[in-house]
């Protein structure tokens, strides 16, 4: 299990700070470290923005040197938005969160810049590898911020694997016998009506009209309450069957 | 190709709307709608947080209806970060965006909610399916402006399939010829100061002193360095070798 630690050089704007401590505990980090801030920790914005995380502002580590922010660190990553022609290699977020937790290195660093400059090439060249978020060539500048929401996220995504759900509440999937009752009642209405039209065409209309039932993943109270439609429609009638 | 809009429904706070713009434009996105949004969409504290992405915000298009703000769009997919107990699909972010790229829809929209409420039942009603963001189950209240930054930080990455580059600027990959011949050199000197005290122990270490230079992904220009490092320490001389 590796602990994944954000250090912030030399930050400018508390909201942002604030903004950090809050993604963060949006995405299950805690250790903040910054070196030589601008500001305050608990300055007022920073508190504010921080939207309740304000236990990661008052835990975080304050340094005014780079190397005694990292010194118990095994890994640090730098962050980067452009090449800089440094001989190093530049790892897409997603592949970095996934390569720091599947070493499995017990304490792991990224660092992030100022927000006007972004980390010096003093600090990148003592990063094993560098950081980078893709974005629009033509729009590159991510905030702070920002930036770190993506890599938590991408940490976050790194430890789970996140699956679709069908949420079914408190009822249940239709069984196919009640999808066929109410089908076989409906194919009967329509014959009886002369929905049809053109009498070998039906076999292609109805079997298009079933394809819309199943691919809705009925439950079995939307059969109920599809009868009932059906029925106080065609029958003016407002009970649905039982 | 899907074009891909942000309908943001009774948005609260100008700040996140500039936000939104923002994220769009770092991640390629363009066409933004607002429905009954508390503020003028060019209000300044919008335009600051927008940084320069003011176009969004001028071409976003207002309306009063939910219904017409999404008359044109194809699919729509809801954000919400709780499960409502509706019958739905509810879908991992990632897993969305790459649904909606691989289908190849024509006009495909994301669905925010205001701030303090997110999206209401009704509106989910009308949804797709739900799109949540995988958050820390204790801290789970994430910004507007977050969430949106992550939804375009995946549709990009739908789009590409970023991969690690290793930067070389303007230098070359060492030859073996060249690495060996710094090896050898090393060798020599070491066995001319019996670094390796026990004999029989030599073979390892020197396995594994070669294996701290191959791991370095060596430039030409770095086993000069190294080369010239070692002379000027061990010789007192201070110019490389050619």
């Amino acid at each position: 299990m590796t602990d994944l630690v954000y250090v912030l050089i030399e930050p400018q704007l508390p909201e942002n700070v604030g903004a950090v401590a809050r993604a963060m505990a949006n995405f299950g980090l805690g250790e903040l470290r910054l070196v030589n801030p601008d500001f305050s920790i608990l300055d007022e914005k920073a508190v504010a923005l921080a939207a309740g995380a304000d236990h990661i502002l008052q835990q975080a580590q304050i340094f005014d040197r780079f190397e005694d922010a990292v010194a118990d660190l095994n890994w640090i990553y730098g962050t980067c938005a452009t090449y800089r022609h440094m001989i190093k290699r530049y790892v897409p977020v997603r592949l970095a969160m996934e390569e720091i937790k599947n070493a499995d290195v017990c304490r792991a660093g990224v660092l992030f810049g100022p927000e006007r400059t972004g980390l010096s090439n003093d600090i990148l060249a003592r990063c094993q590898a560098i950081i980078q978020i893709p974005v629009a060539a033509d729009f590159s500048s991510l905030n702070l911020a920002q930036a770190v929401v993506i890599a938590s996220y991408e940490w976050m995504q790194a430890q789970i694997n996140a699956e679709e759900r069908f949420e079914m509440g408190e009822t249940m999937h239709a069984s196919q016998g009640q999808v066929s009752a109410f089908l076989a009642d409906l194919e009967k209405r329509l014959d009886d009506v002369s929905f049809w039209r053109i009498e070998h065409k039906k076999p292609l209309m109805w079997q298009n009209v079933q394809n819309i039932f199943a691919r809705m993943t009925l439950t079995a109270q939307d059969v109920r309450t599809l009868w009932g439609i059906m029925r106080s429609l065609f029958d003016h009638k407002d009970v649905p069957p039982k």
